[in-house]
């Protein structure tokens, strides 16, 4: 998605060589007309698919997801939580998460009621470094007797294998901006 | 807003005397295509303001604020984040609000490049208990040098008392619906 390189390169920074920072649109502050733009975009790559909900991770898969439905239909969103509020005390789905921005392990949680047997379920999120976020929903989908219909990243950090990864394990990957490196301050898409 | 109503009352769950779940729409699951009603309404209830801004909290605030962002000229959207993750690093705005939900006490943080000084915020969030998330925001906006437009909820639970202390402080809140009590599983509404 070319506007998106464009995008990154303009407003995003690299920092080291593992981190690209695109707060300014993306995941802290958010541009929502380039929203529909990305959700446009994820609509039309997936667009063989029939698609009966959309799940993400909170906070920053949020505006994602949310962003995307309306060009899909309008399936339910769903997004897993990373801790049990003190109002979700019936079953849910849970799987592990390692958050590479910030050093910990996640727990993700989803209810039973918002994941159904036979549903086909498109995973979204802003970036796809090392799959463990992906992973996570899609093993909380297997295990509700659901189909991982694909999984759509805004940013693809290939070298950090995740991408990769899923493939091999036989699912569907579209990353609309794929970086193949960060090196003294320069994204280098693939 | 009646719609609003009707849906808490036929997918909403009330819990003890102080819990409305919602959910099946609103901060679980979302419903893509009543956020787009709800953005209107907020669009409607604001429309004499001069927005420059919208601020919120993450994470079930993100697609109230990202969802209503098309209806009132696509201002950017700033999500609040709960603890500083490891790519932010340089200045940020820092409030601290109890979370009634999780039972605990949350430091927000917004960084410094997305309020400014002269602007317009308006504060959207899902719920309006207590009020500490939202005089957390404002105190960040103060900080920074702006003004709040004004807050709005999706849901106001008035009896809790968050609502009228910002009114009392001199600020515009805007709820879509306002409960009453919650008492032996009814919801009422003001």
């Amino acid at each position: 998605m070319e506007d998106l390189k464009k995008k990154i390169l303009e407003e995003g920074t690299a920092i080291g060589k593992d981190i690209v920072k695109v707060d300014g649109f993306l995941n802290h502050q958010i541009d929502a007309r380039f929203l529909e733009k990305i959700g446009r975009e994820f609509a039309s790559r997936f667009r063989d698919l029939k698609i009966d909900r959309i799940l993400t991770v909170e906070a920053s898969g949020i505006a994602i997801a949310v962003g995307t439905a309306p060009f899909i239909g309008y399936p339910p969103v769903v997004f897993a939580k990373k801790a049990a509020p003190n109002t979700m005390k019936e079953g849910f789905y849970e799987a592990q998460a390692k958050s590479f921005t910030k050093g910990t392990v996640s727990r993700l949680i989803v209810s039973e009621k918002y994941l159904n047997e036979g549903e086909n379920v498109l995973i979204l999120d802003d970036f796809l470094a090392y799959g463990e976020a992906s992973m996570a929903l899609a093993e909380m989908i297997i295990k509700s007797g659901g189909k991982v219909a694909g999984i759509g990243a805004v940013i693809e950090k290939s070298f950090q294998g995740g991408a990769d990864k899923l493939r091999e394990k036989g699912y569907r990957v579209e990353s609309l901006a794929q970086i193949e490196k960060i090196e003294d301050g320069v994204i280098t898409f693939k």
